[in-house]
């Protein structure tokens, strides 16, 4: 029998009727493809944040001060953020990195030093960042993951912090998906109506300045984040390293679209933790044909889906492991009639 | 303040946009307005599941015969259903009720012994249940409950076994609703469409020999299964002794759903763990107004919902105890402009 034909069987003899238990069966299954086994194991799961400031949060995009980048990065580090609760609460490390805040640290502990520079460039009339900063935040990314990948890690989650960064979210969506800006940009943090018109026109402004862009890479260094690329560059690896890798909200999910141009099969590795509320990535996640695991009407980003998904992969790899079958229960099948 | 706008304003001053955290916020809001406090606690979480058989079985309206009941019920014992496994994930103690099961089950272990009948009486030309019958499933449910409530519990799930009760689920709903079984029908354990038309036939019949019946106790009386009333008697009970009500798939709503109409207030301490996809759910869960927490396309019953959704209120109930607030994390608010 083929091994996907085993799992599936496998599956099928468990006390409930085939197919009732929905995405639970379809999480257990795919995670006994990416490990190759009926018995399947999550080993010292991890989330990620990334962090990095954008030249573009000073056109008016954000709701928030730019400030608000470092000072969540102390925050995160302090364990005060909604990502630190949701982590403990399921027992995930948090690793912070500094991709580019435009604040200096000086050596914090715990935080993960990869700063680029010190934000990126307004992508309104220059690209976000040169090629070297480029090539260098795609090597942090494989870097950190080379790291992780010395431990147990073999399901790892993507959070990011970093004001302004739904717009360059959006930019890269909107150009690797050719769609209008308007299937693109929601209100982020909170905009009114009136500032998230302001948002598409300064993004609108933006893409005739830089016209046709195809390449991904290309898109990326003009309109991406440090966070973003570097991001990008970890699940990228993350998928070398045949680990699980929990895709979060809008941003990681641009991240996440990106690593799908330059390497399609990382799909299957992957799971999409929750559906944010953000306008763009409902229609995000329709292109790229998947089913999150939760809507929880979230907007926050720092891969606060990846860890409030985590239970419910945890109880996937249960069910597979520890239900019984209907042979070993003594339970009755199907009537033929 | 008033202590609701107390609530709103803690939930508001955590480090994250107003409203970002979606379901979790509300969640967490809910629970402060259950225990009247703003430093809620789950204690001693538990998963009741009550058990029964019932007549309607023995015309063909499921896939499965009658005797998986009770094996079920020795799965449950024995620790090998996905109830089972996806409360042991979550910690959360499960309990096993025959309300009345077509078994002899010795004095098993652990089960708690409320059976009223071996089984109910076939609903297409009876009624399911004696007036006593019911009137002892009544004091069995306030029973449990009171008895619960001797330990520290103060959050509650219920699910329920029982072949043949979506057919009784399906009629309940028909008649507190006053909608045509068509809307309430669904394929239970997975019927084909020749099996599901039969089953809205056989319903229907049942429909014309009762006739019209508006009194809930009498609907119950006519329909429900012992494991049904027993379960709608514990969730009212467990609102009088103010615990945490979880609610979960299409039985156990139509449960829910008799119980709201005896006290509407049960309302403000219950959480809908998950939408099920067998096919009346959504529209009972529309018709009552409530958002589920998940949407994993599940149709088992058995409290499933409950475990999986309780990672999530777990998470919920950190939040607000947990989480640093934007004066306290030193985060800056959002910009007037």
């Amino acid at each position: 029998m083929h091994f996907n034909d085993e799992i599936k069987k496998l599956i099928d003899d468990k006390t409930k009727p085939i197919g009732s238990l929905g995405l639970i069966e379809t999480i257990s299954e795919k995670i006994c493809l990416i490990q190759r086994t009926k018995k399947p194991v999550l080993l010292d799961p991890k989330i990620i944040i990334f962090a990095g400031d954008h030249g573009i949060a000073n056109s008016g995009v954000s709701k928030y001060p730019q400030e608000v980048t470092y000072e969540m990065v102390n925050n995160f580090l302090n364990g005060g953020a909604a990502i630190n609760v949701f982590s403990k609460t399921s027992s995930i490390k948090l690793q912070i990195v500094d991709a580019g805040v435009n604040y200096n640290f000086k050596n914090a502990k715990n935080l993960i030093d990869k700063k680029i520079d010190f934000g990126t460039s307004n992508f309104i009339d220059a690209k976000a960042m040169t090629k070297t900063q480029f090539m260098n935040c795609f090597k942090s990314g494989k870097d950190i993951i080379n790291e992780v990948s010395k431990t147990k890690t073999n399901i790892i989650g993507f959070g990011e912090m970093g004001i302004g960064n739904t717009s360059s979210a959006s930019m890269i969506m909107s150009y690797l998906l050719k769609l209008p800006l308007s299937k693109c940009v929601g209100s982020g943090t909170g905009l009114s109506t009136m500032q998230l018109k302001n948002k598409v026109e300064i993004l609108n402004k933006a893409k005739k300045f830089h016209g046709t862009i195809d390449d991904v890479y290309e898109i990326l260094e003009t309109f991406a984040g440090f966070e973003i690329v570097q991001m990008c560059s970890a699940i990228l690896q993350s998928y070398e390293k045949n680990m699980i890798i929990l895709v979060d909200g809008f941003i990681g999910s641009s991240a996440f679209l990106a690593a799908l141009k330059i390497n399609p099969k990382i799909i299957n590795n992957s799971f999409f933790t929750h559906r944010s509320s953000e306008f763009g990535h409902k229609i995000l996640l329709e292109y790229m044909n998947v089913t999150p695991i939760l809507d929880l009407k979230m907007r926050l980003g720092e891969g606060t889906g990846c860890a409030l998904a985590y239970p419910i992969i945890q109880n996937a790899v249960n069910f597979i492991n520890d239900m019984a079958t209907f042979e070993n229960a003594k339970v009755s099948t199907e009537s033929n009639d």
